[in-house]
């Protein structure tokens, strides 16, 4: 069973923490999240708020609530704070903050050298292995034309950050990206291959906000079994694969 | 440019032969085909009929029109007519026929060491390639349900081989296939992967037979790569994609 | 505005109080439940326990809290409590009740002689609109071959009813039916029609229970334009369009 | 058995005496077309060109080859040249023709005075059902979210036709249309309806080009039990569910 601590308790970490709760793998040990409060629990786990909480208090914290991994959805500086703690217990850390500056991925760097670490914007385990496969026939098929459709609710008022980042890892200009806002759609996505003679359509939909527990719980499963190195969420897929595309190259 | 000989001339071979005209990189140099006939031609191409021609007159054939690549869509039996021509012009073949038995098969292999064969009975390159991604994100994410629909017009009468062939590489019971019979659709795949919180689709369309061509065409580029030995569709795409596997291994 | 006493507040009258509350054309006034507690008031509401309420105690309640309309999501023998309030008002109902008795049935359409009443098992705007359309589209073309297809998460025991209900409004054996029970899909419906050259797929996609509400709401306007009378939801939709059917017809 | 004469044999005229041909309720009996030849007979189909041939000439050759129906598929003006022969026998017209100017338009509605005559740009059954029933749902649900999505091959160089037309009935502005061109794709359009907690897709695949056929053959079907009059496309469907949609009204 691997010990879990969860910094930051947004939408996102409460749905990790729900997906974590459900799964005899995993036991969620503790929560740190920004919002002060004179609580010591929040949903059954010892809370610590991080406003005003140094590393010192930190690894307090972490040797009186030791865990094997730190899964972090708070904001980017806050890897400085658990930094020293994760580094004395040699915990894993599973990143899924998006906004790291050039200074913090160093941080990240210097910590994977310690530890294992995997840090990575989208951890929805369905989008991560659409950008793979689609990656993939990409190059089988450059002669394919491709299509990037995204569909979400309403009020969402840019153009989807993973549609983006499937359509730039593709090359494909945004032209080739096309957003609709429709009712409540929760997140549909698709890549379209347009052939000659026949078409393949890779499509996620995501159901709700929980699909980021499932993510995690993949991650943290691999990482598990890694070196300490820094590790992106593709990598940790492929290590699930590897043997059997050489394995192929043998034959 | 490749040169190449056409063997079988149904309408799947039609099919591959009307792709490799309209494609700058290929010639189709001639026809081989079981209908006898006596014309020298077809649709403009020279032609040769199967039957009554042994494996000395195929030499002769062979000498007189030289090929880089013989692509079979004919019978079986229909390697052994070719092959000493193969062997003596060290050229590549592309084989579509699905129904080999053990000692054709070995008969394959044995061609395999002087000249670099492919041997696939789905020659369809988005077929190809969902099987692939398929096993990929069965292995990453074995815990997600899975099914196969395939639809398809309402005469053909068994479950597809396509279908099959994705649930058995899947290790899925029969049951977790479904088989819709309507109208005219061509052929429909769909593999879906239901997580707990978000679903994967991976979809294939045929509009219509010329994909073969497409696969033909795809498998005579990357054979032509490749030293003697037998290669399967799919170790033919890992070709494209391994050096990418790889180059991450060692981030 | 319309104001709304709510029957019934399971998961799905609780998703119905949430569309009503966000909707500025309905007043939700007070929620009668069969579950017993001493609280006066329920998510800010006024509440009333079913339990030991005779019609005379409801009759009071009703005169206290007078609205134009019920909406009853609770058992079916509900409709006895509160149809003495409802006759002495002139209000409205709308029921999702889903298994009344034929004794029952009788006695919503003796109500029905006094007030507009409608009354579906199935309240969603989208699933009925899906009913309606296929039913239209067998008329037109009974040629062509049906298949429903539903998927839903994994633990969803039986063949959807909606599915049920689809099949046989066209007249479709239940082998016509496929069931996918996959993760965690919230509710998925797809009727296919396979005609020889063309296919028309009609997609019913549920996104949370929250659906119901819309369907209430609509409901509750359309029977606000109604005289007394027993009305399915078919029939209410159809107003909206029967004017542009009929002006058709004078062309 | 419906006799029918084609007029305009292009690559729709001819998918529709294809379908024609397979189907016992028609008997094709000849061809008119543009393109002149000497021979007297096409496809096995007597035939008759159209250039020089004036009004008279028409004549003549329907008396000799008398039909219950003509269906046209030519150019606008090519109406002139077979009225007479259609009035003098009574028979019907079904006409696919597309850009009739004015003044040919109220020529067919003085046609449609004496014989029953269905004029539609678009003569497949499945998006004249597509664009019925997203009239319908619109008309419903008007606060629903609506997207017009359509997918054709590479080269189609414009905005499909359909799709336009589909936005215009929906009273959309034209950016709700998204025009995807990929591969070979024969035609793919799809109505998508986004409600706050539920999706909508009515979807729309051709097969191929003898789609055409099927909605000749259903349009000359309701045209033999209408009396003479302007019909639409529309309007013939209509005629098959009005019944059911009264009958309602009764209830």
């Amino acid at each position: 069973m691997i010990k879990v601590g969860l910094v930051g308790y947004g939408k996102a970490g409460k749905a990790v923490a729900t997906v974590l709760a459900q799964d005899a793998r995993y036991q969620l040990c503790w929560i740190a999240r920004r919002k002060t409060t004179e609580q010591t629990h929040l949903d059954g786990y010892p809370m610590v708020p991080l406003v005003g909480l140094d590393r010192c208090d930190f690894d307090n914290w972490f040797d009186s609530h030791p865990v094997d991994a730190v899964v972090d959805f708070a904001l980017p500086e806050t890897v400085y704070q658990y930094a020293d703690a994760l580094i004395r217990h040699r915990s894993m850390l599973v990143s899924a903050v998006s906004a790291y500056n050039s200074e913090q991925q160093a941080f990240l760097r210097q910590l994977g050298e310690v530890c294992p670490v995997m840090s990575s914007p989208n951890i929805t385990l369905g989008i991560n292995f659409l950008l793979m496969a689609a990656k993939m026939l990409r190059d089988i098929a450059p002669f394919a034309d491709v299509e990037v459709v995204e569909q979400h609710f309403r009020e969402k008022p840019e153009v989807s950050g993973t549609a983006r980042k499937i359509a730039s890892s593709l090359g494909l200009e945004d032209e080739h990206i096309t957003s609709l806002r429709m009712g409540g759609i929760v997140g549909h996505h698709e890549v379209i291959f347009g052939f000659p003679h026949q078409t393949v359509r890779l499509v996620h939909d995501a159901i709700r906000r929980e699909a980021f527990g499932t993510g995690v719980a993949f991650a943290l499963q691999e990482l598990a079994t890694c070196p300490a190195g820094c590790y992106s969420f593709d990598e940790l897929m492929m290590k699930k694969i590897r043997h059997q595309l050489l394995a192929q190259e043998q034959t």
